[in-house]
């Protein structure tokens, strides 16, 4: 994808307030294409889907501040961000992506043309990442600062869903996508485009993105590896999660609900990702890092992981008396994160 | 249901902030009970379903501001109008409400007690208005000001969606709930429980709801015919919606999407709702006030409405030259209510 930051002007032009409900939701609309599984679209009380099997459905919310910063994030971006993070989670459960929807909840004097590249960011992210699934419907209102809510409808295609709990001892465990590379991103923003306070700068942003690329993108529009999920699905993936608090919080949660140890290895996590988009990623911002949104899998010593997945440890069972959980090279790793009611972010309350 | 406000505290107690993100989980997923769909409940990435036929889905947000005072609204009714509104434009469709997910944002200093609250009207307005149908999942996140929003999914069991385009000349239409009443609450709420500015104040609540339980229950826990939805569907209905904005501004809506005029019979309108639990509705309540949530239908003339429906006019193809779109016995009528960009309620940028 392209970051089309700059392209089109988001201030400026009318707001939401002089445009009215109707006026701003055929603005929005006419930023999304059709989704396959759509026998009915946007403008009725419901869309109707048609597609096979059983059915997925996940939610995430962004909303300003916590989750995202106008002074960084483009609307394009935003968008982008919002239903690549969606989409992941479907594609976590071994399931396609077939429809989104979208609620927005803006200040009145927001301008249209924010909320237009918002939806242009997240059509371009269901091209892209997931052909064939689109936006059929959402939901306009008024809030103190802009947010966005995402629903992601998936369909299973007859396949089996994965969860996490289905890790046996003796499976590999392998990872797919960018991993720490989000969260070196906005260590990278926190460190040169924010005032001592944490105040959002856009000044020093461009700069970033032409020295970090691979950190600013994995940051600010994610590119999980979507269609992954069912291939993994399909070569017998025994469990598997989306990595979005970080590895280590979520390989943890993967092994408790298994009722199994996963154990990472360092060397194996040096050798895969130490080095991405010619970035240098520390053991560290691997385990620690959030909103990766790549894809955490377990697979049977008898199926090789798909391509595209690299392998980074190993399941056992506990020993007597040891508590399931995540170890590195065989000790206990603490889990480390994201957690939006404890982790303070600079510039927020 | 019962108004449960005060029952259980829903200040003091932790804060969302004090107990993170896993405590506040644990506390919310204990007020939902299972949905019949869910072969995967909340705890994965995603949920799965298993349904049949094709599926409809719908969202809807509520801010605190905008969409509720939490001076006026106990966290249980706030929950129990969320699901009801949601579940209303499933039941638009002819569809069987089955899953609901439900993410919330909100800030760090409220009240875990406040979540649950809301947890328990949500999933109560199922059990009573959609039994089977049931939360399978969310989200948490931070906000300025308390926020909730909520995706509903149905199934229509083999059945055709029913469109809002889908009315003929000749079709008779009819309307199912409350029509004007919850607009009234809101017009009690302001002039007696409000300061001059719009500042909303908890001291008059109780008072209104002895006064004026109708209407302040259609304002405060609106209590919407879901289970008539399938049912018109199975009767004939031609075209179905759900009244949201104002009878005017939907019934207008229907009657474009239709091709059609729609002409409103004002002494059937009288007759039928003049009245409603022991409230005078005057006719410009009935087609200006929103947030009714009752169903607008049209049947073929060979079809008689289900029992719970009135007939309030008719459907007739447009006279040369004529535009489509809504009259009051004959004559033209501008639609009039709800748009959450242009409407200032008092008390609000």
């Amino acid at each position: 994808m392209e970051n089309a930051s700059g392209e089109m002007p988001t201030t400026g032009g009318p707001t939401v307030g002089e445009l009215g409900e109707a006026g701003v939701l055929r603005r929005v609309l006419a930023a999304f294409g059709a989704a396959d599984a759509a026998i009915v679209g946007p403008g009725d009380d419901c869309a109707v889907l048609r597609a096979s099997g059983d059915t997925v459905v996940t939610t995430d919310t962004m909303v300003e501040g916590p989750d995202f910063r106008r002074a960084w994030h483009d609307g394009f971006d935003l968008g982008w961000k919002l239903a690549a993070t969606n989409l992941s989670d479907v594609a976590a459960m071994g399931a396609r992506p077939v429809a989104l929807t979208v609620a927005f909840a803006v200040p009145r004097d927001t301008p249209v043309a924010l909320l237009e590249r918002i939806a242009a960011g997240i059509d371009a992210a269901c091209r892209a990442l997931a052909p064939g699934c689109g936006v059929v419907g959402g939901d306009l209102g008024t809030a103190p600062v802009v947010m966005a809510s995402v629903t992601a409808i998936g369909a299973l295609d007859g396949r089996e869903p994965v969860l996490r709990a289905g890790a046996r001892p003796g499976d590999v465990v392998a990872y797919a996508g960018d991993l720490g590379l989000a969260g070196i991103g906005l260590g990278l923003l926190f460190a040169a485009s924010a005032d001592a306070d944490g105040t959002a700068r856009g000044d020093g942003v461009q700069a970033l993105r032409d020295g970090h690329p691979a950190a600013l993108r994995a940051q600010l529009a994610p590119n999980p590896p979507i269609r992954l999920g069912a291939i993994a699905a399909g070569a017998g993936a025994s469990a598997m999660m989306d990595v979005s608090d970080s590895l280590s919080i979520d390989a943890d949660r993967l092994a408790r609900a298994s009722a199994a140890v996963l154990d990472l290895d360092g060397a194996l996590l040096a050798a895969a990702f130490g080095e991405q988009g010619g970035e240098r990623v520390p053991l560290s911002a691997m385990l620690a890092g959030g909103e990766d949104h790549g894809l955490l899998a377990t697979f049977p010593a008898s199926a090789a992981p798909p391509e595209g997945f690299r392998t980074i440890g190993t399941m056992r069972a506990p020993e007597a008396g040891e508590a399931p959980g995540l170890r590195l090279d065989g000790d206990v790793c603490a889990p480390r994160g994201w957690d939006p009611y404890t982790v303070r972010l600079p510039g927020l309350r």
